[in-house]
């Protein structure tokens, strides 16, 4: 396996998975072992699958230390179902929910929202192009808001919390689909988290949502309106097997979080992205040729976001750079420039190669 | 990889897929050939992707000569979620929608609709445990109908349509989820298909809809309300690429496409389908000892179902049939008895197999 030739993928997401985990899904994937099945092929029923679940939960469980009154559930559509589902469930008549509107992503989850109920934007960065998290001062909360919605690293502006904004005893609602387990979480201080799985911990195809569960008890009034596969009770009450599962994205997210506990867990794993990251900003700001986007307070250890002095300069960098084997590097077409995404998988060496390739390129075009 | 040790997998789904597939997948699992990324790790907007995408859609239009004022949908959330956005895009304020009660799924898909607006059941065989469809005659149509729903096949009781329904002018909606490509289908009789993929196409996590262009009207003038990742003409307006496919299960559905193609398409499937039934049913009738649970005319080829004379018995039929290499033979919970599913990717000698374990237990048991 070590002949095949692979590339640095600094893809915002789907994104790169770690190798060993290819290899296992690799290894097993005419028959799991002792079941005589593909994983593709056994029944959501099957004690296998149940065993596959069971197991992926519990290490999610582990890894961020979650609390029993919390339901981890594993759904579809991703994080942008969950934008619609969050006001569903969580937003009663006459409520209102409170959005802090920090990126491109929180803003799409706003206008969802609008659709079904009364949303206040309790703050916003959007006339600074985002590029920086609102400050706790600048939050204008609802008293008894029906929720808090924040977005903890957003994806497109490369910025990220650095510590979770204080909403009082509102329930705090966040998209972590762009930094879930790349750091340590305080699960206790949400109400509900969710998090499409194709950055930090799989490929595509499933979404996961942990809810504390007395925030269940809105859902289970809402039963004989809201559509069944839309209710977070009945996928609670279901453990995730009311309908068929997203059965194999499941399983290779299970062998993310095992390889998550063998790098140490969260708090190591932090330490590894911290290192990267840091490597990344100090070439940015070295000389001045390269000019970071998101404010120094708010810079994302996941997508690192910049800029050279032209789009020009620009294009040519993304072209020379995947010619030498570091894909990914395009910024979001809907703020350009680059970005350069090293989320818990993307190895060191590939963050070196970059620096490196970046110093040649200033050398060549500065 | 011909020392991996496989058993017969009679799953309802998510079910036996081609060997020849799943040896692919694995062969490329680490890196996709010219890409050097795993088909897991690749961006939904590059061009590799993009290029699966429409190499799946392409053959699905070919194996099922889809007219060209149809548009293929690859979504998530399978055909329960369908069971709601169904009703949601195309049932109006005022209108009624027409559904055909022929078992569970069709039940279930009645109960959601219900929640969206109003419903008429155009014909039922629920007092008769669903043993057979309805029939035309029996069918009590809405004039101006928003549409009439009907269930192809219906994997929990064993039966099928043989001929498709005659609604007149009114849009046909069918659920085939477990028939779909096992036969040739009239796709320009229908209005909207839809169809899990995790029986006849591929793994669990990706739904098909193909949907006639004029009904996406509905899904645009319901744009301000309806939820983005529930309308039809959004995710067809972006070919799919709206927000993050699954990416894998729409990677494996596609080489499942290419496999049907091989095997000689539709027609072809068609006639092997029918031989692979005709020996299991004929087993079936050949004593008495089992006992078909389907009127004969509506008997599915897909999945066939069977009772013994006490449970007793068909207790241990399960349990001796498991333990002879032969997997998934116990029927729904639902219903009970055994059934046997045997999807295009179930291979004949697996018929024989079970065929062949018929005969000796009822030698054993008789």
């Amino acid at each position: 396996m070590t002949t095949i030739q692979r590339i640095h993928n600094f893809s915002a997401g789907p994104a790169v998975m770690p190798v060993a985990v290819l290899e296992e899904i690799q290894r097993d994937l005419l028959a799991l072992p002792g079941v005589g099945m593909s994983v593709l092929e056994i029944s959501h029923r099957s004690k296998a699958f149940e065993e596959i679940l069971a197991r992926a939960e519990a290490d999610i469980r582990t890894l961020a230390r979650i609390p029993s009154n919390y339901k981890v559930l594993f759904l579809q559509g991703g994080a942008s179902l969950q934008f619609s589902m969050v006001p569903m469930n969580l937003l009663g008549a006459g409520q209102t929910a409170d959005y802090i509107d920090s990126g491109s992503w929180a803003d799409k989850a706003i206008k969802e929202a609008k659709k079904i109920g009364t949303v206040n934007v309790a703050a916003t960065t959007k006339a600074e192009n985002y590029a920086r998290v609102p400050e706790q001062a600048e939050l204008k909360l609802t008293p008894g808001a029906a929720y808090v919605h924040m977005t903890s690293n957003n994806t497109i502006e490369g910025t990220e919390f650095k510590t979770l904004p204080y909403v009082g005893d509102r329930p705090l609602v966040s998209d972590t689909s762009s930094d879930m387990f790349s750091r340590p979480i305080e699960i206790d201080r949400h109400a509900l988290i969710y998090s499409g799985a194709q950055k930090n911990m799989g490929p595509a195809g499933v979404v996961i949502v942990i809810i504390r569960e007395d925030l269940l008890r809105r859902s289970i009034e809402k039963k004989a309106t809201l559509p069944t596969m839309l209710n977070y009770a009945v996928h609670a009450e279901n453990s995730s097997l009311y309908n068929t599962p997203p059965a194999f994205a499941v399983y290779a997210l299970g062998l993310v979080m095992k390889w998550l506990i063998r790098q140490g867990g969260l708090e190591a794993i932090a330490v590894a992205n911290e290192r990267k990251a840091a490597k990344l900003y100090a070439e940015i700001d070295r000389t001045g040729f390269y000019r970071g986007t998101a404010h120094k307070g708010s810079r994302s250890l996941m997508n690192v976001t910049f800029r050279l002095a032209t789009e020009d300069l620009e294009n040519l960098f993304v072209r020379e750079s995947t010619g030498a084997g570091l894909d990914g590097l395009k910024g979001h077409r809907a703020v350009g420039g680059m970005r350069a995404s090293i989320y818990n998988a993307f190895p060191e060496d590939g963050v070196d190669a970059l620096v490196s390739f970046m110093r040649d390129f200033e050398t060549k075009h500065g």
